[in-house]
């Protein structure tokens, strides 16, 4: 029997074997992320937001056990009883939590016990799931998919938080070698081999954002996995606006630098603006100069700043600044959600997760969207809009201490659409959206352009 | 002949009289503002963002210098060169800024010198506003009209700032005694007194928010002044909704403190969670208890809380919280402005201002909407909406230094609609946009709720 | 009958006529040197350290009605409840105190009430002096004594702290403009024209350093006043040592710096260099240029920086760095103490107060000691020595709240000797030790240097 | 051929074997302090103070290579030219530091390239020491012995590091399980057990503290090793006192607790009460509760408090409270070093290091001075002094970086004397200065008391 790709379908009518799949696969795929990792690494820590490896092994595990296996498995023994603590991420609804900014001080539980936890709570979901009788069989599966995604979220922040703490540490050292595949995809070395920046129009209109709860279709099967932040759907009404072809690079956005951009306030927010001279931001996160080279590092090491590559690493406050140098401006989230729908779904998240962005070559990679090329737009980076993270009419968060998973994140923060190289492969779609607070730069981020027409 | 109110209105095809009436009016409010100082007052700032009295003077003059004097009026001596920076609050167009939380060590200039330099620019302004040949006569005549809402703006700011530093003097000053009016606005004293809290219901649909730049209508008048950033107007889709019909009150706001308000994550945003955990709040701003008695801090002193008075000094999480708690929400700023719009214009906004918000009490004081009575949209409390504060499509900023009015604060802050007990008379109107970040509690802020249908 | 100037001498066989005499004084000069301020100028503060004037008036009167009035004057009135709060500055022993870096933020009491609070503890204190029949007579006497010394202290703590709050306003404000021999103390412009900066040597040994109380001499009267720091009078055994002819100069300074003194760690202490590259600190306090021109500010305002006057606002690490750079060391205060005491007392104490140090010229103004001239112990700037503030053998601080006034602060502070240009006429002595922490530069802090023989 | 204990004597006149013995002995100290630790614990670092145990491996080797090997080495080859930046502690004369607080960011490199860098080290040094003809053949042997005595410090301190690390896991790791003689130094459980405190006199005047460099006795030997801040020797005077016959005890310090210690401010210095008060302090370091019972932190894991051992891990200020409020002060360092002197040489230090100090029973360890008993000197707790740390009449710190091992951290720093339980055995002396800053406790710190007489 064949057992289909990772797409998390809704598996009501489906046999166990689809979910029991699912579930090893995602979980495997975890600890293949660490491969890169010695064992001194599993614990690192450089900032609040950037956990260590071994924290985000631990607490994927813990989502299982807090939130299905304590409620559903009946007489499950606890791995540890000290984990409900150690590995609450920020669920005050469970109870106390471990401090965020000193996940790194705990060296003990050893990497070693944390497998075991892992293959513990493994073994448990397995035998769960496997009940086809159980009363709550429904709600058992419903939340594993929430789980399963759940995990994968941890695995992009995996890479995003290694390659923090390891870009604090002078030696620079790589998660991994590039392999050859990897290597194409850094091949392009100037702005002239790639597509050129255009901007196709969109009429806008009432439109529909969002989506609802799975609803089954014809056949009696279902759409697809979203996030309660997702949902519901909903209209919005669009003026009319054009839309970038692809991302900035990293040659247009020196030109930005060199044109003085971060020292022109009319440019920037004042929030922005206030970010730059605080900390003295001259350049994107890991841009850095060796001997007059310049470089970038990534999690293939310190290695030379290609121009064509897409510009990555940029906090909110410089898209928008950029956006604003450039005559344009950041798409709000409503219309790169329409864009999105109008090409083919989650187009560049098939294949395998590099650990860098790569450049769009012509004719390379884009959908048609009413007859205009669009790319980029998936498996890159994700795309700051302009839109503020709030609730969609009509949100509803779920009951519970589950219900903390979105819902109160929805201040302050700014939502990014699309995905970035290192999202898994299976966790895009047109309609999730992703939020940062404007300062962050750590994860893979980077500039779309918008216009008004 | 009559003068008439002040009412901002477009001054094309008027004659200078009406402009110079409501120049000398507007800047004569600013020092009746103050009557209620001593000297020693003028200088008082207890916080970066509680500006003193005398900085508030000297900088709404500074205006007409910066963006009026200086460029259209020929020959214009500067009364101080040293004011140029002093005085500039955020302009980075204009160039350097004294620091924002230094404003209160200018013990010199003094308060002499200040109004010497207002009686400067006033007759400076009255001679070049008087010359019905001038060239850029009407782009002098629009400016006037920014100036003098920027320095109505300032006033109610005056309130906000002397009250919060008042604030920090255990004496408690008050500004003023009450006066009869005013006594009679604080009479309320418990909720039986009130209106009930409703909801009227708005069906929603594709609706029209914001204004266009004034067009004439067919009499050749225009409709009135707005900021840039409510323009332009522009479509946007409502769900059906529902409005509460008057603002919250210290008696339903306690209700939620007993019940454990401030001590359930569950109620709060996890930004507004921070907050409350790490300033250790318990209350709004202004709450105190004195020898067992509930008491309120106001301009008036410190007095006894009345349950029926609108519960103010709220930070949007409160705000929040509170709605959650209620089983409501925030409405989103075109619910308020449509609402508004579905009002008498402005209602509320009618007779002087007050030094507190008051009691709304049965059948006083609401506006018919579609057959339902609406209260307290104008005059008493800020109201939080649940809309971060972006630019509306289309939004452009003005060109030069005058661009950074509004336009760099759109992040990170969260709209308010209606106006307060001292926004002055002809200021509010209901396309009016305020904005603070959401913890800001010095303004005079109040709830207002809504739910989905 | 002719009063003597102020002394403070033990009162035990005198008449009271001295102690009025001295108690209006004292109380008269604390009016006096406020001459120079306009009403703005009294609430302010720009630093925690640096009280407004208001604040000094009310607390040195606020200390005789809490260490005199309270306890020994039978039904004495409080003249308002609140000032034992609000003017109390770190007597725990009191109680509760309004916070020290608010006290610029009482607008209200006005000044107006501070004078009339003033008034009443004159009228109050002036009549308890006078009941020659108090059973308490003895310790009135003492502790009036001590008030008068504390209001001296406060006499100059005006000094140093408005200066250092007008430093903070841009226009640089004056207290006073100099009069003609304030004139003739800066007169002295070049290094050339001041007396040479030689060694002369002491022999060391066991010597006596501090006083004991009072005791009566042969006829019946007493040396002299003493705070208990100062106490008990023991032997300290010393090594041979030199001790610098004068106060280091502005020239002498510029050299260090021009030599690169702020930026070659190797002549810091570490925490020195600590602040000197967390804080940028380039030079001393006062020192600015301003179109290529040297300038320093002064209480005269800002003025041409004059190359041989002593160089002055300096914190303990740049008093020490510049020791080392120049081979030499700062003294210890027993050293300072010794070479004091071979001088005449109190040498350069007589005069009047100016509003800064003024130059050694050659000749002038020195004492013998041991056939060494010796200048500037007195009346220029106070000296830091390398002794870190402890408690002397056998210390003992008084009971009760009045016994927090010194003996707390003895950790983490360096002794300071000598007395500057504004110190009171009369409160200068070789046994004084003053104290601030090493970084504290906003006193007339110089520079003496020692060596090793 | 017997090689004798490590004593540090000078080799001047001996053979090599005694070096060579002596560097391979300490050097491999170093090792067998990490026996207790798992892989993942190496990069641990909870606070700046408190380096990663990889930190001091690599960087105890660092000070061979950078002031014995490059200078006279001849072709020495670096290990490897990044580690000359990375583990450089604080010499600013050697060039940059990796930033203190990012020592437990150093994932990489790996422990197993450390160790190898040991290796490379410790072949280098023998071979030079060897060397018999080297023209610096004293100077590298001089040094030897400084980098072999810093070894020793930072054996203690990998002990105070890991311990703080270690109790910021909610786990409480132990280092060690104890082992049989631990567990008697554990075994007295209550203050009846132990000798009674008492207060031996001793008559002052003038003595001598400090030792001079190295001087050749009669026999052609010298008389041991001193760091520059133990010397030269110089006179002191001291008044009569009385000096403690033993450590605090947690039942006496709890007694204090008991009595309101830390809520009387008129025991604290003025700092100490503000760090009482901002940090909320309310006992020693490690004390916890558990479910009711007293526990105390080790390096044995959570256990519980003794009330019979000595009080560890205070402040110099919780240390000064103590005793005010015992009618007691601390000891000079001078007084302290005077009764050392009185007793055998560095009693106490004999015998093997333990994980926790132990209780002094009666008649036990105790010496003889001048007639009285005086028990745990050494080997216990460091035993804060009341001295700042400044340095001695005549002190001069070594030319070049070197000279940075202690002159500059002279500020703001309190003596400590002693030794502590895990002071590498024969490391201690009776003139031995430690120092740290009076709020830090994560060193072994207790308290001894004094009087005067």
């Amino acid at each position: 029997m064949i057992i289909p790709s990772i797409r998390f379908q809704n598996y009501k009518n489906m046999n166990t074997d689809f979910i029991l799949a699912d579930f090893q696969r995602v979980r495997a795929q975890s600890l293949d992320a660490c491969s890169g990792l010695c064992l001194e690494d599993y614990g690192l820590q450089a900032a609040v937001f950037a956990s260590p490896p071994k924290w985000h092994l631990a607490h994927t595990s813990w989502f299982f056990e807090t939130f299905i296996l304590k409620p559903f498995s009946e007489g499950y023994q606890e791995f540890n009883p000290r984990f409900e603590v150690l590995f609450n991420s920020y669920y005050n609804g469970i109870g106390q939590q471990h401090p965020r900014a000193e996940r790194g001080l705990l060296s003990r539980p050893e990497l070693s016990e944390i497998l075991a936890y892992r293959n513990h709570i493994d073994a448990c979901m397995l035998s769960l799931l496997d009940q086809s009788a159980h009363p709550d069989r429904e709600e058992i599966w419903t939340r594993c998919r929430l789980g399963l995604q759940h995990e994968q979220q941890h695995q992009e922040l995996f890479y995003t938080d290694i390659k923090y703490s390891f870009s604090r540490n002078p030696l620079f050292p790589a998660l991994h070698e590039p392999d050859s595949s990897d290597k194409s995809a850094l091949a392009s070395s100037n702005v002239g081999d790639i597509a050129t920046l255009a901007y196709a129009s969109f009429e806008g209109g009432l439109v529909s954002i969002g989506q609802d709860v799975d609803k089954e279709d014809a056949a009696g099967s279902v759409t697809g996995f979203s996030f309660d932040n997702e949902r519901p759907a909903h209209k919005v009404y669009l003026e009319p606006f054009s839309f970038a072809t692809r991302l900035v690079t990293n040659a247009e956005y020196l030109a930005f630098i060199e044109d003085g951009g971060y020292e022109r306030p009319e440019l920037w927010l004042a929030d922005g603006w206030n970010w730059v001279q605080q900390r003295d931001i001259k350049a994107p996160l890991y841009w850095y100069e060796r001997n007059g080279e310049a470089m970038e590092y990534t999690l293939y090491g310190l290695r030379r700043r290609l121009p064509a590559l897409p510009v990555c690493h940029v906090s909110a406050y410089e898209a928008d600044a950029y956006a604003a140098w450039a005559g344009a401006r950041l798409p709000t989230e409503f219309e790169w959600e329409t864009v999105a729908r109008a090409v083919s779904e989650a187009s560049g998240s098939s294949g395998a997760i590099t650990l860098h962005p790569a450049a769009l070559q012509p004719g390379q990679e884009t959908q048609q969207a009413h007859g205009q090329d669009i790319g980029q737009l998936f498996g890159h980076c994700w795309q700051w809009t302009g839109s503020a993270y709030r609730p969609y009419p009509g949100y509803r968060k779920a009951e519970g201490a589950i219900g903390e998973y979105n819902g109160k994140f929805m201040c302050n923060q700014w939502v990014l659409r699309g995905s970035s190289c290192v999202t898994p492969v299976g966790h895009a779609r047109s309609s999730y959206r992703n939020f940062f607070t404007p300062e962050d730069r750590w994860q893979f981020t980077g500039i779309r352009l918008a216009r008004d027409i």
